[in-house]
């Protein structure tokens, strides 16, 4: 974790270069909003002008998440174990689909997936047998694992930069998932408002009065310890939250855009905004997630999402639908004409 | 025109099977959001189920506008003429470079722009040799005009449709056509609110005031004549605003989803509403226009853009856009995994 002093702002002169060139196509000056500010973004991520479609992958973190006990979650818990024996196996999960579509690969890590054993197509990379703790009277995980995980999702950022990949997308998959992150989000804003706690997959009023009493009375009981991200995460967090968090790191370390998903993965990206706010400068924002969580958040980074499809399926589904319009973005810098052909 | 009687509601039936296959997919009930619906609604415009990725163009209106001469545009009129000749020759405008990721073919039309002839690529229908005449003291164009026009629009979708094309984007270019889009919005939503008024292609404080001036003079000088569709846009229309009315109403005609642009498409997609209130259910919202008459109109109709990407080109840009996110939609329906098989 040493790594994030490495991270300085992105390269303004590359910013520079790149609005001009959008300003000498023919066009009105800043018609094309998001696919000219992303056009800027990447170059002052990368350094340079993109002139090619960047490489893409999608980590998807699995991981079982012991808050499930405290019936937070509609579906069963086994659901977590199944989702990634089908996006390894048969690869027809929602994110195989979207993933092809963008011409992304799809990288499953299981970090702590409750009776999941070696399986081909899954990196086997396991921080808690079962998952984390239920956090409602203790913590989820040690503060060490914590560090662990985040230095692992550094290390993989890292190494799909060797590997040439240039534009990474964070997809989840845990039952009962949306309760911690929800709990990081309000407790990094410091607010008890329970209206930010969401249905998830889709609980009735009931369950959702449920989850939100569970939410505030996990909340309470860690108070005095949610004073800084790597201590929120030890408290309240998930695995998967925690690798996110590292992701988020790794793109503003390795310098290599990585796309926001949903509620899940906002709440990693606003752990990684908390620990360095440079960070935002390296992260794409993709849909607006239906949770309501997932704006506060949003808002609190900085970042705009320009799809709008209320969905809240995760996974990682909305960042494979943004990376086609990054492409667009690329394809706009590079291919159009400028005013001096005109 | 009449084929406007032949206009019948979605294939309630279709939509419903395509409503049993989204809830039989390994995702929570709904948390696909705009790619289910956009699923159903596909289903329900074509009558089965969407099993292939649809054939698509983009149909591109050129017009010249005779209210151009009071001001009310930042760019030389020659612009017109000079992009036709871009999508037709070099082909490097900015809807040249995203229908080519859509992997929609562009079909552009010359309506009436000002000193453009017979071009190769361009296909010439000039209603009006000129474009339209200033609607400040006098209908831009005659009823007749408005009509034959409209009718054409239908012939393309028709035209399209006996090709194999099954899903068409709308798009224009013409100087100074923000301002009979707006002044039809206005005059279809009866407001007199010249904050519906935008900068078009960027216009300065004061050329914005003068532009409201200008449009708010127009509709009281056609004030008794604005009764329905056909007079708002002979009084205060354009060519591009009534061959789209016509590509709309096609659409709901020939059972082909029509997708909205920008504001100057939704100002043709509010006349055909107008004319139809079935017509809705047989179009496509894209992203929410930068110009404020957009979501005025939009809201009329009742569509909502999934795309906020602050854009304010025209062309059919946002189209495009839309199109592949409408492939991830009808790749999902066809790609997904049933529970049972989980």
């Amino acid at each position: 974790m040493n790594r994030i002093t490495l991270i300085t702002p992105p390269d303004a002169q590359a910013m520079k270069s790149a609005r001009e060139i959008q300003s000498s196509l023919i066009k009105p000056a800043g018609s094309l909003g998001e696919l000219e500010r992303l056009t800027v973004q990447l170059a002052g991520i990368t350094g340079a002008i993109p002139r090619t479609v960047p490489r893409k992958a999608i980590c998807l973190f699995g991981s079982d998440h012991g808050i499930y006990d405290e019936g937070v979650c509609s579906s069963p818990q086994d659901f977590t174990r199944r989702l990634m024996e089908v996006y390894a196996g048969s690869q027809r999960g929602a994110i195989n689909v979207l993933a092809r579509q963008a011409g992304a690969e799809l990288r499953v890590y299981d970090l702590g997936v409750k009776g999941l054993g070696e399986y081909p197509g899954i990196i086997t990379r396991k921080f808690l047998a079962d998952g984390t703790a239920d956090f409602l009277h203790g913590r989820a995980m040690s503060p060490e694992t914590v560090r662990a995980v985040i230095s692992f999702g550094i290390d993989v950022v890292r190494d799909m930069k060797r590997e040439g990949i240039g534009l990474i997308g964070t997809g989840e998959v845990g039952m009962a998932n949306t309760s911690p992150a929800c709990a990081c989000i309000m407790a990094g804003l410091g607010t008890r408002d329970d209206s930010l706690v969401g249905r998830g997959a889709g609980l009735d009023d009931e369950a959702l009065y449920d989850k939100k009493k569970v939410i505030l009375e996990a909340l309470n009981f860690h108070a005095g310890n949610l004073t800084d991200p790597v201590n929120i995460l030890s408290c309240v967090g998930g695995l998967d939250i925690a690798a996110m968090t590292g992701v988020f790191l790794g793109g503003a370390v390795y310098h290599v855009p990585v796309l926001v998903d949903g509620v899940i993965s906002v709440a990693g990206a606003m752990m990684a905004y908390m620990i360095e706010p440079l960070t935002r400068e390296y992260m794409i924002a993709s849909h607006e997630s239906a949770e309501p969580a997932y704006v506060h958040a949003a808002e609190h980074i900085g970042l705009t999402p320009c799809l709008k499809l209320g969905m809240r399926l995760g996974e990682g589904t909305g960042c494979a639908i943004m990376m086609r319009v990054i492409d667009d973005a690329i394809a706009i810098i590079n291919g159009m004409a400028t005013f001096q052909e005109l």
